[in-house]
């Protein structure tokens, strides 16, 4: 502890950054235990210096300016925890030129300008960490970059929205529609006031293919993979879900399949009794498989001020003590120019499924409909169709309409998609029509 | 890549050795890119060379004799994997003074001679790296003793054990005896000839003793915690715990409680639709908490050939990239001169408690049983006691004996203790008796 303090800055003080400025001004003699020397926290750069906040700072930290940061010379490390596109990617091209090392938590923003982002860092012989944008507390960057690093990951199979995975679980615990369980996310936190980027599965995605960069040195662009929501699903699906012996889950897929990357993301039924499946609430859960070490898990919580701030802290202390200059140059990620698997095209994306029809309650539909998915080469595994109840639909004056739900044998989603389209010319099927994969 | 070579040396080629071997001679480019240097497997120490062997080594690498290893100043990493408690710390030392870095898979070593291997490789400024030998193929070392950084740890929760849990999966599953369970266990090389020590519970608690070093920075002997194994749990067991919503499994426990550490080894009922619960077969788990992230959860393979060889791999990688240098000097486990936390008295160790009592069938056993708990302080959550089997125990002339089950809700070992000194005089009783604890 001979050594001299390293002085961070702290750009964006939200509620990860506000969460992680607790840490450095609770625990400043842990930090410097583990990093090897004190750390002080010289600035915080806030929008708004007038606001309040829930956290005290000592004088003369606080400011409106991130020229205040970018150019102190003595300030080392930058905790880049600004959110959104523009301008947080201006902000940390600007920290790299300065010469900071940086930490980050900005998802979407390494998603879409990694390539640039990593290109310069490595140009100026500088370092990005980013375990908090995947997955908050979970080391997932971690386990991938270093401990499996005598792997060739071969799958990732992940639960990466916490949101999503808090409503599946409470619209099964608490009978609760869809529309409930989210407005008590929304109510709890765990949702936002516009949540449509984590019910479409663009969150998961967004980190799905960070992972996918740092596994398999992949570089796949969102538009480049399927990609649903859990926001088509009813309790209905969930409960017959549950009667076939599984749990829907959000997941989020990478994996070689004959030298070929398959990515999605998408509602999942999970076979209960699983990990992956008692994952419940607003937790992250990854399945990673390895060449070597065989299949691992790692759970936590997936977002939230103190898990994300715990990763932000290990990464400071990484960068503090060495390791991430260790750690950068060799990650696999955003460097290879011609990509060392090709994406299997999504045609080709292969998977048990999920269907519910809502078909009209008269005679010959089920075969209509299998005859249908025969001739796209589509076997049926097996089918639910309970007794319609006795009043459904008609009082507003509909014919009765009936859910029937088939689950297939393996197939494609060429095949499915082939067969979608006849099943639309079907006066028998009324919308809405759901789908989901089944995990192998 | 243009940097030199570096050579390493296997000691000791055992199931994990082999397994070690394999990767680094069938993936020399993974390895080579991921640790910046090309990796040479230049000796491979054995007892016995004419030994059949499950892999094809180069010519020229295989010896007997450790001083080639130890000599020879062209090894800068020795991969020490020996098991057993000598010669394998003369051979760590003799490594170590040789001015190798060191990576070990030996639990039981560092559990009894920790201290002073830790002590010698600060001394002489070299590393022992140790990720495979707690939990296999699950980065939990590094976990602790980096990803959670941020944190202290406040409680360890584990199943670090495969062959007990394997055991205690296959008699729900199949029905079977506990001594069914070992059998088939070591028919399919999952338990050894010999299965004391993973049976007993030894296995876990020298696991838990280095995980304890590393989060908590306690040195605690074996002989310092309560530690009680599978050996005496019968399928009966299993069941009443079903019964009451709870999952057997051998638990290894290490959390602090009004600032002591509670340390334990012992079979625990844990609720079942829990992460822990469906951790199933071989498999190992860890759930930890820390104070900035909350709960986080690791699982996978806890032993065999290729996942330990994945965390030995992981180690090399990590010594030769020149992160371990960084790391191993700030770990805080066999460092301090007092321990931080105080061992909790093991009376004063608080749980619920599953007790099992065989008891005679005859009236007022229960109200003695519950007379002698409710003297100790202990109050009764539930019971189970089914009516007794018809012919039960009469053939061979015993008197009839039925199970009687208790959950206690929360009290001390100490007062549980007290009321097993006062239970042992009633002549109502019968051995075997059961008592396991109940996870929060």
């Amino acid at each position: 502890m001979s050594l001299d303090p390293v002085n961070v800055a702290i750009v964006g003080l939200g509620t990860v950054g506000t969460g992680v400025a607790r840490v450095l001004l609770d625990q400043p003699e842990r930090i410097a235990r583990r990093a090897g020397r004190p750390v002080v926290l010289r600035r915080a750069v806030v929008r708004n210096a007038a606001k309040s906040r829930d956290i005290q700072l000592p004088s003369g930290i606080l400011t409106t300016d991130v020229a205040e940061v970018v150019n102190d010379r003595e300030i080392q490390v930058a905790l880049h925890l600004v959110g959104g596109i523009h301008p947080a990617r201006e902000i940390m091209l600007d920290l790299l030129i300065a010469g900071k090392d940086v930490v980050t938590a900005n998802k979407a923003l390494l998603c879409e300008y990694g390539d640039e982002l990593f290109a310069k860092a490595r140009e100026l012989g500088r370092t990005i960490a980013f375990e908090a944008a995947v997955a908050g507390g979970i080391p997932i960057i971690a386990a991938v970059g270093q401990s499996l690093a005598g792997n060739q990951i071969l799958s990732i199979s992940a639960i990466l929205n916490g949101t999503s995975n808090y409503i599946l679980t409470q619209m099964v615990r608490e009978n609760w529609s869809y529309r409930e369980a989210l407005k008590r996310a929304q109510e709890l936190g765990y949702a936002e006031e516009d949540p449509t980027l984590d019910v479409d599965g663009t969150d998961a995605a967004q980190k799905l293919v960070i992972l996918t960069q740092l596994a398999f040195g992949v570089k796949a662009p969102l538009s480049s993979f399927p990609r649903q929501g859990i926001d088509t699903l009813e309790l209905a699906d969930l409960r017959y879900a549950a009667e076939l012996g599984y749990t829907v889950k959000l997941l989020a897929v990478s994996r070689l399949v004959n030298g070929e990357l398959e990515m999605r993301v998408q509602p999942t039924l999970v076979r209960q009794h699983t990990p992956l499946a008692e994952i419940h609430g607003a937790f992250n859960a990854i399945a990673l498989v390895g060449d070597v070490v065989g299949e691992t898990w790692y759970s936590g919580p997936g977002a939230g001020q103190m898990p994300t701030a715990s990763a932000v802290i290990a990464d400071l202390i990484d960068t503090i003590a060495g390791r991430t200059q260790i750690t950068f140059p060799r990650l696999e990620l955003w460097r290879h120019k011609s990509a060392p698997y090709a994406l299997q095209p999504r045609e080709k994306i292969s998977s048990r499924f999920y269907l519910r029809f809502n078909v009209l309650d008269r005679p010959h539909v089920l075969a209509d409909i299998a005859d249908i998915l025969g001739k796209s080469e589509i076997s049926i595994a097996s089918v639910i169709q309970h007794e319609a109840p006795e009043v459904a639909h008609v009082e507003s004056g509909a014919k009765p309409v009936v859910p029937l739900v088939i689950m297939t044998h393996r197939t494609t989603e060429g095949n499915l998609q082939a067969a979608e389209q006849k099943l639309n010319q079907l006066s028998s099927i009324t919308p809405p029509r759901v789908r989901m994969a089944v995990a192998d």
